[in-house]
């Protein structure tokens, strides 16, 4: 595609996991989708700028910052990717959303009601300037989860009766893991709830297109203590010794029920104690023409099952989500030939220099990351008061 | 086996779906088991002589009664079946322990606390004169949930962490589904909570060796008015005319969570709305060593995570439950030559026998079967208040 | 059902594996199923008098013989059953149907085909008589197999391209396992060909509806040499002290391709080496409509892809063959409570006994035994013949 | 990782398929793994002046050539990598080494034995000057076969007694699907047999690192004639008009058995007429220790059972093979966040790049590429022959 397309340059925080497949996704998206945009790897910030440096090198960022007030000024930087930790989520969002930068914010949206709704705010003022912000549930696209959006708008499903969704993994089940940020509630804002359990939530109002309009649950801490980290021993003082250990401060596991706006039940499980489940997303839809079944294990099948055909023929089926006529499927391979993790964040990638070459909002908002909140906020608060049904506020 | 085994005279009470189910069990135990005594068909009851007749020459019984308590006075009936809906069972099963007969009874044990309290009651009396009672829950005698327990007792599964238990049906989505007596509150106590809810109740305390401490949950009745029955039609005077409904008076699905006492958690759902799920009752367990899952409908498959295996090989392994050194599995057929339903029930009634023979307790016993009807109960209570944390009375 | 239906007296020849699943048919088939005779079991016959009267009593059977001539000669014997090794089947069938016996016989027919047309002469020469013959190939009975051949002769696969059966056992893998008479070519015939290969051959022309015109396969024999079975030890004359062997003089697997008089290809495999798979009889069929797929392993479940729907939409969807509408299914247990192995023996019968009872012939025939028989022979021959293609007679 | 490595420019021709998966392979591959040598993506050559230069904007292509001739000739240019149908294979690999370029090349190697003869003596030429050749056998590199392989070669599966090999697929199965170049032998030298049975062979012998001796097999043609393709109706000279069809000249199906060198027997099939089976390649070994089972459809499990197991817990286990243990898998993302196809061609790139900066041989060889070619060449004479058996020479 020669070019006279408006180069659009990138400038994104944080270079672990999630800069990494960002990073692949910014590399990739312009090989496989029509944009109306060109976007440019410009710049990347962390904290070190030895470690940045290499990780530019290795990802393919053209420059270096070590302060993300440096990136956002940069004229070179028109989109700000947040790839940090959630409890900066707020600040650098707000800042790159008034200097007028587009913001793509990892999930959760923020560590707390209140920075989601100062993030909303930012969002409402940016997006009157033609600025936009979107929030990186990235299940949204796997294109098995856009087609059950699809279908159950299609109406396929009928009336929703239940949703089962769960997201089950098993990477601290060993109680030597170390006190990693993801378990410590300044860093993280909760635990498995937050991380995986926002997912689901978001998967769930998204797939349905109805709201939870209250839950009723229970967290849990299986290891209150854990080795501290490298990283963690170095921030724990001069104090700690070889085998000190430090306070997990977030829930290991939540198990909720809830209600959709629809009238469906709903039930929910997020844990990393699950042993021999890796990343085992999961939901279900039980309608009254249909149902639907998907897991992220399998990342690439969504099941349907078909109420309208006569019992004798009817059963749940095996789609493979990898045709041309599939969303997203369709820019890369041959049927059957599968994506993986990473594609996920080059569909959002895509979706969002769309919106912003198209001049619309982008989805999820902020809104939709504020909407989220509110739920893991109302569990947190049934989970503290005996479990009691607490309504989520529109 | 040419036979000096005493001759036990078995006396069946109603002859419908567990009528049938229980007769064949009756009929083929003694041809796959070796027991201390020999079960003779000797009686079914039912209201109507005729339809008794035709029942008892099809399903093999010797002779009929029309009321149950001429049943239980007969001295060729040393054994009462109860295969009726919950709200007779009580008065049966307690005349039935009182006049000195072994009681197999259909669960859930009762309708209601109360009742099932008394039946305990009975239970006690007859066993320090010998006499021996058991709750129907047949799915302990799956060869794979039996082996499942065995595993957990073993220490197979380490410390356990989650249950996840659904029972999962589809029989009544259809809205011109008529109003049975399964979704009559005076004749089945509640829905699909008392109905299927308390298998998976049964089954996870049977797993694990534990006991549900405290639930919260809610209900749902999806579709509150159904055509009469033929049969509800009859009952429901002379006034119901063609198109004449009634209202659906029991949960249509129950969710809810809930804590063992060994320190799980555990999240339950049963419903009769799940399109596609046909008899999809599924337990999954995690502990800190492995992790176990079941769907009966692969009835002969148990799943198993082996956690103290290296990463790099683990994974669940699906276990044929069919070999010869697995509970009941010996008894039929080669490895991979499955089994069925009814096979749960001549498991059941070999065990029953096998108790009375050797005199010693069976099990589920009345308590059992009590202990889960306290959980139902803490269900509702938790339903009707809020979802309120509901604390099971030991 | 108070009954003035004829009675009709079986008589059966051998009681192990397939003599107790066929009394457990004989036992339960009534109670099931509406039929227009009622079966009697009212003679076992075996060598041994002391076994045989232990059998009788554990399975249900009236009287003894300890010669199966004499059993045929009885005048409470209608039918024949006979459960014996291959190399009896022709001697025994051809003297019961001259003898103005029903006879129902295991499968393969015969060890040879010269045999197998004996065979079938004589059941021509009976039918003539109203004498009523059918080769026990219990597969065609499992409701998935039936309603695959109802979807296939419905048209709902179009044409045929593909059929791919493989029946896979281990249960002699270890080269411990002794010298069983099922590895001896005098009494068997052959090894995993005729024994388990035998059933595929015959499922895929039940289903398709087709017939095999030619074949092209390799035999393999990986153990030579197997301790002796006590049995066979005893056979083998003085000379067999503690660790002798003897010679396995059959095939362990069977590999072989063919054509269908239709126009399909076809691939077979039939081994007892395929260790973890433990009676995996599966068939899928592709045509250009759709495709069909069966595991025995999972026996209440049929695959079926519906080619003619939208690529978006379409996947292999799992039937659970127990709904009322399904073959066989609706005389047993409501949709998900799943059959086991010995029901498709139950169906054998009852379809037996229906044939006899209105006098039209039963299927699979003798002939049909005949026809799987020159497949088996034309494998045989091809192996020993440098893989050469080579048709099969009509 | 700043960089002293030396860069090696990469020019690759054809950007079809091949040439797009290709593309990002060598996009992304240094991204994710430390490579001694630095890729460049130096040129692109395709006939169309206009289409090369937009697929070299979209891919990401520093330079184009119209001709594969000067494309060899540049300086800039230190691998070829050649994506065109096999006809050319030959040609552009023999000249391309001969040039003293490093040459990967796509499979099938060639289209006859006599042209992989000859890029084997290229091979061999140039490996004696330090310059390297590879066939693309891409599904060496998902990282189940790659672990499949290494449980093998550590004995996991004892002695090796069944390969079970399929390569399902159905694009081609509506007779309307145009005569498209790979069903011109011509072209594709065969149909499916090469382009999909060349990967099933090719796996079989890498994963059990056995060859095959000799093969016996069929091939059909289901559908004779077909419409020409655009690309084919204008190389059909003037004569076609609207409706024109033309003769397919490869094969649509093959079906062969085979033995491999260690004594295993092997069954294969490859079609394009399995309606409903998308990607399906397929591999089954069974073993007297263990069998492994595979399945591109769900190409980030392999399933394992362990045969040493007690039977009692013994069962195919799904490893999910996305553990930092596992081959290339560590180089992506955390377990459970499986891959997709192109990631085989990223292992592929890397491999090959490895090779070469540590100056030994990559693998698979053009003389592996000629082993497959030799198994081709035998079907075909084998089916061609009444199916008789085809020694495969060394």
């Amino acid at each position: 595609m020669s070019d006279n397309r408006p180069a659009l340059g990138v400038g994104m925080v944080g270079y672990a996991f999630m800069g990494r497949v960002h990073s692949q996704a910014w590399r990739s998206v312009g090989a496989f989708f029509d944009l109306p945009v060109a976007p440019v790897m410009a710049v990347l910030s962390g904290r070190s700028k030895d470690r940045t440096s290499a990780a530019a090198a290795d990802l393919g960022w053209a420059a270096v910052e070590t302060d993300w007030k440096d990136l956002i000024k940069r004229d070179d930087v028109d989109i700000v990717d947040i790839c940090t930790p959630g409890d900066s989520h707020a600040e650098i969002a707000i800042a790159a959303l008034d200097a007028g930068k587009h913001v793509l914010c990892e999930k959760p949206l923020a560590n707390t009601v209140a920075e989601a709704e100062a993030m909303v705010a930012a969002a409402e003022r940016a997006a009157a300037r033609g600025v936009r912000s979107m929030v990186a549930f990235n299940y949204r696209r796997v294109p098995a989860i856009a087609l059950a959006r699809q279908m159950v708008a299609e109406g396929r499903l009928g009336e929703l009766r239940h949703v089962r969704a769960q997201y089950l993994q098993d990477w601290i089940a060993d109680p030597d893991f170390p006190l990693v940020w993801r378990l410590q509630k300044d860093k993280a804002g909760s635990g498995a709830l937050g991380d995986i359990g926002s997912h689901i939530v978001d998967t769930t109002q998204f797939v349905t297109g109805q709201t939870l309009t209250g839950v009723s649950g229970i967290t849990e801490t299986f290891i209150g203590d854990r080795p501290l980290a490298e990283e963690s021993a170095g921030l724990a003082a001069g104090a700690a010794g070889a085998g000190s250990t430090g306070t997990v401060t977030v829930d290991d596991a939540a198990l909720f029920v809830g209600r959709l706006s629809g009238g469906a039940v709903a039930s929910f499980e997020a844990t990393r104690f699950a042993t021999g489940r890796k990343n085992a997303m999961r939901i279900e839809i039980n309608g009254s023409r249909g149902s639907l079944a998907f897991d992220f294990e399998s990342m690439n099948e969504l099941w349907f099952h078909d109420h309208t055909l006569a019992a004798e023929e009817a059963g749940f089926r095996r789609i493979l989500v990898t045709e041309a006529g599939h969303p997203y499927a369709g820019a890369w391979w041959p049927p059957g030939h599968g994506l993986g993790y990473e594609h996920t964040f080059s569909h959002e990638v895509k979706d969002f220099l769309e919106a912003i070459g198209t001049g619309s909002d982008p989805s999820p908002s902020f809104a939709d990351g504020l909407r989220v909140q509110r739920v893991l906020a109302a569990v947190e608060e049934s989970a503290a008061n005996e479990s009691r049904w607490t309504p989520i506020p529109r």
